[in-house]
């Protein structure tokens, strides 16, 4: 693309760094803030720049906060004794939205990933590990995608628990609620019929 | 959305004022920063808050910038006594990438419609006006989208020069290069069939 204007391009080269950004989107999303006020422009500038120069996580959790501990880990009407353990903030948003679950998160802040040179270390696994010794913890749920990382994560995990005292267990694969038995796909209704539950079980939660 | 901190709840908000980026697109977006190093969100937002603040128009053809006159006007090799009238600057981009036009552009910065609150008086029509009256202009080529707004500034602007010595010409409208006619609509058909040019014209631009 040949622009008129150096700024323009500069603005667009850095907004098309954004994944899913191509080079005409981001022409459209700075054409469209030159047509708002100058404000508008500002305030996103400044909000970015503020998260990420000031971003804290929770040192107990890891989820991302704007003080020390974040507000499920200080909140005591939670069930310290039960750890859910995702990927990222996304999911503990997306679980605490079905407002089921009253434990706690541990948030890996990945999984391992080798072709994206994610490892173990790169993950919050010793700092679940340790916490886990600590013996407060009774029970852990591993709620990592159902993907090849997601499980090389989850056996990773289960692997290093070995020895300590702690229920281990993944949340239940199965056929989605409202779905067709017909258009699922045979690994997902396979494991469903393995993993079949009580029927009384089914009213446990609504 | 239920945000754990309130810095990112105000990041994400700001993005998805952004067209066509919602909640769930500003999160990712913003996540991705947070795992970005610190200096490419400062580039970007020093990018951004740059061209809103010292973005410049040219004053001869209204197209963005960086200095008073843009590099397209002041080329002296462009033939000034063409002008091509178009939209925003993505059209004169569009336009210079065909590399077969040599003439100056006036952008319009918009086109008549109603429906979003512009008027003539919110595009730079007047002064397109002006600029014929000082008699340099011999062609003006109105390269408008065409849907109903383009066609209704066509008008508009055509009715604005009535009795002004200036040819004026729409760009031709037909069957797209490489198109198949069974593919083609109706009314795109029925016009390049009325608006047929001698064949050996088609060599012309080649």
């Amino acid at each position: 693309m040949d622009f008129s204007s150096k700024l323009l391009e500069n603005a667009v080269y850095e907004m098309s760094q954004l994944p899913g950004i191509g080079k005409r989107t981001a022409l459209r999303l700075v054409l469209h803030m030159l047509k708002q006020p100058e404000r508008q422009t500002e305030e996103l500038s400044n909000a970015l720049v503020k998260l990420r120069s000031t971003i804290q996580f929770c040192k107990k959790c890891h989820n991302i906060s704007d003080t020390e501990l974040c507000e499920i880990c200080s909140n005591p009407k939670r069930d310290a004794s039960l750890v859910c353990v995702v990927e990222d903030i996304r999911d503990v948003m997306a679980i605490e939205n079905t407002s089921q679950y009253r434990g706690l998160y541990h948030v890996l802040g990945g999984k391992i990933s080798p072709m994206e040179g994610m490892g173990p270390q790169e993950l919050t696994i010793s700092s679940l590990v340790n916490k886990v010794k600590e013996g407060e913890i009774k029970e852990l749920i591993l709620a990592l995608s159902s993907t090849m990382e997601g499980d090389t994560t989850n056996f990773y995990i289960f692997k290093q628990l070995e020895g300590l005292e702690v229920l281990t267990s993944t949340i239940a694969r199965g056929i989605a609620v409202g779905d067709e038995l017909e258009y699922a796909d045979e690994v997902t209704l396979g494991r469903s019929i393995l993993n079949r539950i009580p029927f009384e079980g089914t009213f446990n939660n609504n």
